[in-house]
C-alpha cells in the first residue's frame, strides 16, 4: 500500500533535452529496485518534450527520503547541473 | 497497455475546498468504470490541501476524449463553476 505519492514536474532546457532524458532514464531501473519503491514511472509531455513528470509511489516517506539521498540521485544531480529550468516535487496522498 | 497518461493539476479556491473535493471524489468510481480507463487516481497535496492531481491512464486518446464529453464531467463542471482557480491538463506518454 502506498503511503506517499510523489508527483515530480521537471522542465528541461531545450538544448539539454537528450542529455537529461538519458540521465532520467538511468534512474528508473535502479530506483524501482530500491526498498519501498512501489512505482517509479517517467512520462514525457506530448505537447512539450522538455516537460517530464515522475509518478512515484512509496511505502513510506522515510524510504523516499533514503532514495533522495541515494548515490544515483547525487550522480543525476551532478550530471544534470545547469540543464534543468525548473523542478517541482509534490508530496501527495491518494484520496 | 496505456496509450495515454493524463496528469491533471487542479487548484481549488480555499473556501470551496470541501465542495470541490466531494465533487472530485464523485468522479472516481464512475470514471474507473468507463471504457478504456486503466487508472483514475486522485491525490491531494500534503503541503497544500487545495491542490489536487489526477493520475490517469487510458487505452486510447479517443476513449479519454469520450470521458471528457461524458455527462458526469459536464455535471462536475456545472457543480464546480467558479470554485477552481486553475486546472492544467497534461497529455503524456510513459517513457
Amino acid at each position: 500500500m502506498s503511503d506517499l505519492t510523489i508527483i515530480a514536474n521537471i522542465q528541461v532546457k531545450r538544448d539539454k533535452l537528450d542529455l537529461v532524458k538519458a540521465e532520467l532514464q538511468k534512474l528508473i531501473p535502479i530506483t524501482r529496485a530500491e526498498k519501498g519503491c512501489l512505482q517509479y514511472d517517467l512520462h514525457q509531455d506530448n505537447d512539450d518534450p522538455c516537460h517530464f513528470v515522475f509518478v512515484e509511489n512509496w511505502t513510506s516517506r522515510a524510504l523516499w527520503q533514503d532514495h533522495m539521498q541515494a548515490p544515483h540521485l547525487a550522480a543525476f544531480i551532478a550530471a544534470t547541473e545547469g540543464t534543468i529550468e525548473n523542478m517541482i516535487i509534490n508530496e501527495m496522498t491518494l484520496v
